[in-house]
């Protein structure tokens, strides 16, 4: 069933911007409000992440600066940060909202500057991303989110035997991916060998497993499921599902299950009333190599401990049986955190509209979108088909 | 008519506390459940505030963190963070999201730590909580937020005749009510003498003018009205408006109108289907005198302009007829800024109970809940009512 549908989007370049937050944040707003052709008076809500702005730039509430940017001052707006899960947070209650009949029209939209080049340097960022995982029990110990996400995944090695050659090949194909992504932070491909060679970060985890630090924006318009056929291009969606889960890690019982990813995706099947079986593609959260694999195990795509033989195997590629992350997910086409749960439903839409360009998959009809935060404790799944 | 109802309120005294953050949440959150006597696994969503932990003390993603911390691991959940509004914010979409159908019964709440005893020093705060004006137009200039307010102030003074005695009279008067509050962060009456006789922090206020930085947490149990007679002592949630403002403050037409705040009033009232004049109480946002006065105009309390003269004559105190901020108001309570638009709540339910103590209303029916943030960019209206 139709919960609401995305009548625009929009979304900058992710990679270096030097443009202030509220310009680089009106780029991708007002190409979603162009897009959808929808009148800026009709818009009645604006759901808005931002993750760190505080921390980087000492910019905190954002949502009536940034209303007044792109001409919605007035506007009721809220603020959402669920750390890298924070823009699909902000999508999820905006569904919510609109299905339930309180708004009709709404703004969704998150915008993120993370990059050395437009405030602080790597080491202080790295830092700063730390603050999602445990004040008491984990920052203490300098475990960072490279050590984090190594954790989960070196524990799927051991359980399932997955190698560093299999993540080696997320890489490849989503480098891969984002060669045909013009908005992609990195445009240009790499080799399984060449991921091996690079540096280690956080064992398995090569420099290469890594996703980038990017700046950058995206928003859409969605609307009620009544209002969407006055829009030429709506995509429906009919599911939204998120799950928070035990933190630290230390409490939680199978580390590399990410169980708020599978509680997360039931709801958003049984609200679309679909299988893994019938989603046609997905983007997922592959802030490391390894999350991607954990990720298209949690949403159903594989067996647990299929998932490192497929990479490898190359079914996740744009051509492969079950393509996962054909954008170039956050590991080429970058990781604005605020704004990447949005990003990855323009990518959906964009997909289910044909409106994909050079990576545009063989007409696909149902998408999935997986956003985590934190060390998975959080997690939205969203579903959008092509209007039925 | 019904939006929703408060069934439990929990709060922690506001003042200086040594618990991390977790601990200090969970004492309101507990609290608030056990006032209810709702069961755990019958709440569906936890709405949460917090304003600048990633700034105090690099803490975000603290949802499910917290989520953990009272029993709740798996929860739905979401941080909000809009200024001083956080956790007003967080209470109005829980209010929606029941109202509409979405949920049963969820958990609001919010905390902060924000003590220089706690975290930083007062002038990293200062800082901090700069965070909150714009970020290229407003913070380069060395604007803090008593200077802000000071500036709307100044305007309401000379369009007026509003002076500093009267601003003062609302110190006086916040601070007797902190007296009969035990949760208040200060329990000592003032003079106005002693207000006008202390050092100036930003013309036309005086150090005792201004509200402290406070530590602090505090909840509430929000269910449907459906299930609300399944509680002891549920109080309505008739009306809940939301509103933003042009940001900076160059760009206001007339700053001392607060702008946002009338118009999240007036969608307030009409939900409500009542007045002002209707209305028995208030708790507004003083975290300035200043503040308070033009908020008391702002709700239709008093005709522009008659603010000051109202506070001089006594009409606002606890035995007046227009009573604001029985609890003491930020200026006496305290200030922990993700905590004080829910601690709002749980003063309004309190009284409407008739359990407030000391500070207890003669027979009150209802009662409005202003809450603000930034430059008042973001304001909340929120009106409660005995149960009819």
């Amino acid at each position: 069933m139709t919960r609401a549908s995305v009548v625009g989007v929009g979304m900058t370049t992710f990679g270096v911007h030097d443009q202030p937050l509220p310009e680089l944040f009106g780029q991708a707003a007002l190409d979603a409000i162009d897009d959808a052709g929808v009148m800026p008076g009709d818009i009645d809500s604006f759901y808005f992440g931002n993750a760190m702005g505080g921390q980087t730039e000492n910019d905190t509430h954002l949502a009536p600066t940034l209303a007044t940017e792109i001409g919605l001052a007035g506007i009721e707006a809220q603020r959402f940060e669920d750390a890298c899960a924070t823009s699909a947070n902000a999508f999820k209650n905006a569904v919510e909202a609109v299905d339930a009949g309180i708004h009709d029209t709404v703004l969704v939209g998150g915008v993120e500057r993370c990059t050395p080049e437009t405030g602080k340097g790597t080491g202080a960022m790295t830092e700063i991303f730390a603050s999602a995982s445990h004040r008491q029990y984990e920052q203490p110990t300098g475990l960072t989110f490279p050590g984090v996400f190594a954790l989960l995944t070196k524990r799927h090695m051991h359980d399932y035997g997955t190698t560093e050659r299999q993540l080696a090949h997320v890489a490849v194909k989503n480098h891969y991916n984002g060669t045909n992504n013009p908005r992609a932070h990195f445009g240009t491909e790499t080799t399984v060998e060449a991921v091996l060679d690079s540096p280690i970060v956080a064992d398995p985890f090569h420099l290469m497993d890594c996703c980038p630090f990017s700046d950058g924006a995206a928003a859409v318009i969605v609307t009620s499921d009544d209002v969407a056929d006055s829009y030429d291009e709506p995509v429906d969606v009919t599911g939204v599902g998120q799950a928070t889960g035990r933190v630290p890690l230390g409490l939680k019982s199978d580390i590399h299950a990410t169980q708020p990813a599978r509680d997360a995706t039931a709801t958003a099947y049984e609200q679309a009333d679909t299988t893994a079986e019938a989603v046609d593609f997905a983007e997922v959260h592959d802030c490391f190599t390894g999350a991607e694999i954990l990720a298209s195990e949690a949403i159903g795509f594989f067996e647990d401990g299929d998932g490192g033989p497929a990479a490898e195997a190359g079914r996740t590629a744009a051509d492969g049986d079950r393509p996962i992350n054909p954008s170039g997910g956050l590991k080429a086409k970058g990781h604005p955190i605020g704004a990447t749960g949005v990003s990855q439903i323009v990518e959906l839409t964009e997909q289910l509209r044909g409106d994909a360009g050079a990576r545009q998959l063989d007409d696909p009809t149902r998408g999935l979108a997986h956003n985590l935060g934190g060390d998975a404790a959080t997690t939205v799944i969203s579903v959008l088909e092509v209007r039925g």
